[in-house]
């Protein structure tokens, strides 16, 4: 039966991430394995697509159960192209991850990892982002495999809720053990931003754009972001309907609806 | 009184759009008007942010109650630039549009104009994203010109709802009256994706994004797809917590709470 799963990953880091690996070690055992990535590193590209350059792709890796592809295009760019133009059938479940870096909090919103997960989701197929609180490109998978394997086979076995898809964040557990899993709000927060202004060789201006994570509610127990300080891995069930329901009937007391 | 409010207004389009013409002319007798747009269209840049390309800035206008920048980067880095860099307090409103073309459905998930909204919203001042449905540069704002200023001097009065910012869409309505505004839901939908496939002089493969709406609830009258097909503009509050709180019980069903 396994054997007959498929699964499409993809991440934001790029082909050559070890998160990507990771995550393609995890997957295996499970199924057929079809990987579509960004040939390089597109962090924060959120739910981008691109419409103004062409696209381009590459088959860089086949073998038995497993084929790689990269792309100049985005991450929910790898999503579309794996689902309408490359893969025959829908996938089974959609993987992305494991990303460098944390995607808990609002980082969901400008997450391209999660922005994949969040395209499978508009389709209707099951899908989950995987990140790891650490931002290097030596980050260090090895200890969350076994979380990562537990949860994928819970939500094949027990179903991912409809119309939502999965945002896992690991702590960083080098010094500190794991102490379990738990299901989370998106914690509230802001990236506090500083430009960091410099002057090119011809003398113009130009910034990098830097931040700082401002946790709005550090002491809220069943927040992502209050999980992972305290050496929990979080899951937060994400949904795509933005519509804030209590704010409806606010609304419609500015009396404005008119016809 | 009036003069002394503050807007901050950008758009996905560019800094010459028509559009974003139209919106500064809506706002200018509210008060002073900040815009940053960017240099070229960004359409379909969602909540993407600059990191890997330096950011460069650019006055292009400069007059009695209304200074113009435009910027290289997305229009998330807009409002991060105007909020972080340039304006020395916060606006009290942001604006974003009007768009050339529908951010009604999930297109809010996909769009910049939108994305500078919520990134307001992230930052805890209120917000509206206009948007009309046509695609061309050269959309006729003029009709809907009284609207955005009537939907503009109710949020002033009663207040956007906390933690909330306006989806607002416009019918075209070159061959039909506008019946009224509605709020509404967030439509059910999907992009299905064609790739248009070409070959480059180099006989290299490439392809084109493109795509054709699936309205997944075409006969739900409660949402913003249905309002705007029948002539009304929709309005629909959009929250920045992904937590699907109603998923948060079935995955602790998963039993998978460890520690």
């Amino acid at each position: 039966m396994k054997e007959d799963r498929l699964f499409l990953v993809t991440n934001d880091d790029g082909i050559n991430a070890r998160g990507l690996d990771a995550l393609i070690e995890v997957v295996r055992p499970f199924g057929k394995v079809f990987v579509i990535a960004p040939e390089e590193g597109q962090s924060g590209m959120s739910h981008a697509i691109t419409v103004k350059y062409p696209i381009r792709l590459s088959k860089v890796h086949e073998e038995k159960g497993l084929v790689k592809y990269s792309s100049n295009g985005t991450p929910v760019d790898c999503v579309k192209l794996a689902l309408n133009k490359l893969l025959d059938r829908a996938p089974d479940m959609i993987l992305s991850g494991i990303n460098h870096g944390s995607n808990a909090s609002s980082s969901v919103i400008y997450s391209g990892t999660m922005a994949a997960a969040i395209e499978g989701c508009i389709n209707g197929i099951p899908s989950i982002g995987f990140s790891l609180l650490d931002y290097s490109p030596d980050a260090n998978f090895s200890s969350v495999l076994k979380y990562a394997e537990m949860i994928l086979s819970d939500a094949l076995e027990k179903g991912i809720p409809d119309e939502t898809c999965l945002n896992v964040n690991f702590p960083v557990n080098t010094y500190k053990k794991i102490k379990g899993i738990r299901v989370c709000r998106q914690n509230k927060g802001v990236w506090k931003e500083e430009f960091d202004h410099r002057r090119d060789p011809q003398n113009r201006d130009y910034y990098w754009l830097t931040g700082e994570f401002i946790n709005l509610e550090p002491d809220a127990p069943d927040t992502d972001e209050y999980a992972l300080h305290n050496n929990y891995i979080s899951i937060v069930p994400v949904h795509i309907d933005l519509t804030s329901y209590k704010a409806i009937d606010k609304l419609r007391n500015w009396d404005i609806e008119t016809g």
